[in-house]
C-alpha cells in the first residue's frame, strides 16, 4: 500500500455534551475521512456545522454517520425496527448532513452506519438489500463504508455500489475475521495499535486473539474517537504510517 | 389572477399519530404545493417518505416545513434559540426532506418555516438576515414562503432571494394587515372561506375583523390541514376557484 | 365470577396528538382500571394530568403504563436495553404518574408495562427478577398486571408480590394459551368480543384459533383503546357483563 | 451563621455524556444538598439512580432539579410554555426522582427548577402562583430553593410554603441584588470564591460588580458543578467554611 484512508467518528456530542476526551478538533487534522454523527444517536445541526467547518479547514473528506434513533443509548442498542423505516431514517440523516455541508462547499464522500445499525446492516440481508438499492438509485457515487465480507458488503458488490472496507485499529480480531467485543480493562497502547495498523497495511495480516495470523483486506483504517486516549492512538498511527512512506488520504482524494 | 398556488401543511404526524382529521391523502390531490413537516415539530422520515410519494402521484410541488425542536408543543411555542442554531436546524431539516424526495425524483420547490418559527422569522431581523443569506448562498432557487411585509420578506427582497407571499384563508385579518389569532369557538364555514379566497384572488381585497376592506397581495393561498373541517375548506375553495376560471398551480409549475 | 376488572390503556397521545379514535373520555366511565401512558412511548405530563382527572371523576383506579423509550415506535419495538436500565426507566415513569395523581388524591393501584416492554418482561427472566425484586422492596402493594404463566408472573408468585392476571378480549389465543399476533384485516365484532369475555368469565374457557377450547385464568379483562372501534367493544362488553350480573370493579376496589 | 447548606447540581449527564469536568463523584462528598437533574434538560433514570446512590453514601440530602423539556439547549433557553403545562412537567420530574430515591431509602428534601425555568419561576407570577399552590397542596414539606425576593419566593412566603434562599458563589451580583450574567473569559479563582462565600456567611455582605457592598440573605450556598474548575471551587469553599467553624449541613439535617 502506498496510501490508506484513516477514518474516525466526529461530532458525537449533543447540545452541551461532548464525547470521550472531547478532542475532535485535535484529531481532525490527522485523519483523511470524518464520519459525522447526524442527530439520531448523537450530533445536532450546530455540532454538525462546526464539524463540517473543521473538516473543510483541514481538507478532510466527510461522510454521514447515521444511527438508530436512540440518544440515550448512543445508538449502541439494537432496535427491532423494520428495514423500510431504517432506510428512511438513514436517508433523512444523509440529507441533513449533505445540506449543512454545502455551507462549506463540501460534498458528501460516504455514509457509514453507526454502532448497532452498522452491525445490523452487516448481518441483516433484508436491510442491506433495501439500503444499498435505494442508495444506489439516488446516490450512486456515495461510498459505503463496510465490514469486509458482511451482508451489506456482499450486497453492494452484487449491485455494483462502491464500497470502502475497514480495518478496525482499536478492536481485536478472532480467527474467523470477526471483531471481538471485549469490555476492556486498561487503555490501548498507542505503539501497539500503530504497529498493528502498519503491519496490516504492509503485509495484509493481523494477529488474532487466538494467536494466529489471518489475512485482512481493507481500504480504510478506523480509529474510534471515543476510545480512551484516542488522540494518541491516531497521532502515533499517523506518524508511523507516514514514516513508512504510506500517505494518509481519503478514497475520494 | 389566472392562476394561484394553493398550499397546505402535510405529514404533520409522528410515529403512530396523525394530526387533525387525518385527511392528508384526501387533501393532497386538491392542492398545488405541500409543506412537508420535517421532524422537529412533527413528521418522521417514514411519514415524510409517504407524503412525498402521494405528492408525486398527484403532481404536487413540495417544500420543507421546518419547525422549532419541540414535538410536544408542535412547534407552536417560541423558544429562545439563537439565530445560528435555528439556521442550522432549518438547513438540517431541508436537507433531510431533499434526500427523501429523491426517492420519487421530486425536487424541493420551497421552504416555509412552521408555527412559532414562521412568526419568529417574520419578526426577528437577525434570524431573517442569517437565514436568507445562507439559503441564498447554497440554494438560490429554493422559494421562501413568507408573510407579506414581514422581516424575512423584506430581507429576501433586498438580497434578491425568490419569495412566495401567502394569503391565509382560514385566518382573520385586522386593519393593519396582520393576522388575528383567535381561539375560535365554532368551525369555519367552507363557503365563507372559499368566497373570501375568490374575492382576494379577483379583487385583491379582504374584509378585516374591524369591518373594513384592505388590499392584499399574494401568490399562494394557505389552508391549514389541521383546521377542523380542513378537507371541506380545501375542496370548496378549489371548486370555487376552478369554476371562476382560476387554475390552481404551484409557482414552479 | 361475581365481578371482574376491566382495564384499558388511556392517555396514549403526545402533545397535539391523540391515539386511535381519540375516545378516552368516553371509554373511561365504562372501565374499572386505567393504564396511563407515562411519557416514554406515549403520554406527556399534561395528558397524564387530564387522564388522572377523568379517572378520578369516574372512580376508576389507575396504574402506570411504562414503555420503552421510543415515541416514534410507540414502544412496540424491542430495544436491546439492559435490565438495570429498564427497571430504572420503569421506576421513573411510575413515580412521575404517582406524583401527578396526587393532584386528584388518587393512589396508584398498579403498574403494567406497555407493548414490547410487556412482552420482554413476560419472557426475560433477568428483567422479571430485577423488576419484581425492586418493586417489591419499594412498593410491596403496587399490583403488577401480567400475562398468566409469563416469566414476570412466576417471579412475582415466587417473591410474593401481588399480581393481576389478564384476559385479552381483543386478541386471539392459540392452543398453548399464547396470544396470536395477527395483522387484522377487518374490525372486530363487538358482540363476538363481549360474548368471548362473558364466556371466559362464566366458564373460564376461550376458543383458540385452532378451534379448541382451553382453560383460562384471569382477574382482569383488557380491551385496548387503540383497537379500531374500541369504544363499541368496551361498551358492548360492559353491557353484557352487567346484564349477566357480573360487576365491573377494580382489584383495589 | 454556625452552619450553612452547600448545594450543587448533580447528574447533569445524559446517556453516554457527562457534563463539565465529570466530577460529580468527587463533588458529592463535599456538599450537603444535591440538585439532581430529572430528565427533561439533562439526566436519565440510570444516571439519577447512580446519583441518588452516591448521595446516600455520603449522607447528602437530595432534591429534584426539573428543567424545560429541552435537552439540546440544556434547559437554558426560555420556552413559551403555559404555566399549567410547566407545573405538570415539574410534578412529573419530582415524582420520577422521588420513586428512584426509594431505592436507597432517601426522601426528597427539596425542588429547585433549573436554568431558564428557575428564572421563569423567579419572574412570572402566574407560574409562581400555580406551582407553589400545587406543591403546597400535595407536598407541603418539600422545600423550594429560590432566589431571594423573586416572584416564587414572595409567593411561597404568602402561601406559607417553606423556602431555602440561595447565595450564588460563582455568579456576580449587581447593586440591585440581581445576578449578572457574563460570558466569562477566564476561570474563577477558588480562593476568591471561598472568601466571598465566607464573608457572605459571616457578614451577610457581598461586593457588587459596581464596587459597592450590599446585604445578602440566604440559607444555602450554590456552586454550579458545570463551572470550569468546579471541584476546586467547592473544595476550597468547604475547607474555608469548616476552618471558620461553619458546619456544612442541609436544611433538613
Amino acid at each position: 500500500m502506498r496510501s490508506v484512508d484513516l477514518n474516525s467518528d466526529m461530532g458525537e456530542g449533543f447540545g452541551p455534551w461532548t464525547i470521550g476526551d472531547g478532542v475532535d478538533d485535535e484529531i481532525m487534522p490527522l485523519i483523511s475521512s470524518a464520519n459525522i454523527a447526524t442527530g439520531f444517536h448523537a450530533g445536532d445541526p450546530s455540532i454538525m456545522a462546526h464539524t463540517v467547518k473543521i473538516a473543510a479547514q483541514h481538507g478532510v473528506s466527510i461522510g454521514a454517520h447515521p444511527g438508530f434513533r436512540d440518544l440515550v443509548g448512543f445508538g449502541r442498542r439494537h432496535m427491532n425496527a423494520n428495514p423500510e423505516e431504517l432506510v428512511n431514517d438513514i436517508l433523512y440523516q444523509i440529507g441533513a448532513l449533505r445540506e449543512i455541508a454545502k455551507l462549506h462547499d463540501l460534498p458528501l464522500q460516504h455514509v457509514k452506519p453507526h454502532g448497532a445499525l452498522y452491525m445490523h446492516a452487516a448481518q441483516n440481508e433484508e436491510l442491506a438489500e433495501m439500503l444499498v438499492t435505494r442508495l444506489h438509485a439516488i446516490s450512486p457515487n456515495l461510498l459505503l463504508y463496510v465490514m469486509y465480507g458482511s451482508a451489506i458488503h456482499k450486497t453492494a458488490l452484487r449491485i455494483g455500489h462502491p464500497v470502502v472496507c475497514e480495518f478496525y485499529a482499536d478492536r481485536d480480531y478472532d480467527n474467523s475475521g470477526s471483531i471481538v467485543f471485549t469490555r476492556r480493562v486498561g487503555a490501548l497502547d498507542a505503539n501497539d495499535v500503530a504497529n498493528k495498523v502498519l503491519r496490516a497495511c504492509q503485509d495484509g495480516k493481523v494477529r488474532t486473539v487466538e494467536g494466529s495470523d489471518i489475512d485482512i483486506s481493507f481500504d480504510s483504517v478506523c480509529i474510534h474517537s471515543d476510545t480512551p486516549g484516542a488522540l494518541a492512538l491516531v497521532k502515533t498511527t499517523q506518524d508511523l504510517l507516514q514514516q513508512a512512506g504510506i500517505t494518509i488520504q481519503s478514497p475520494s482524494h
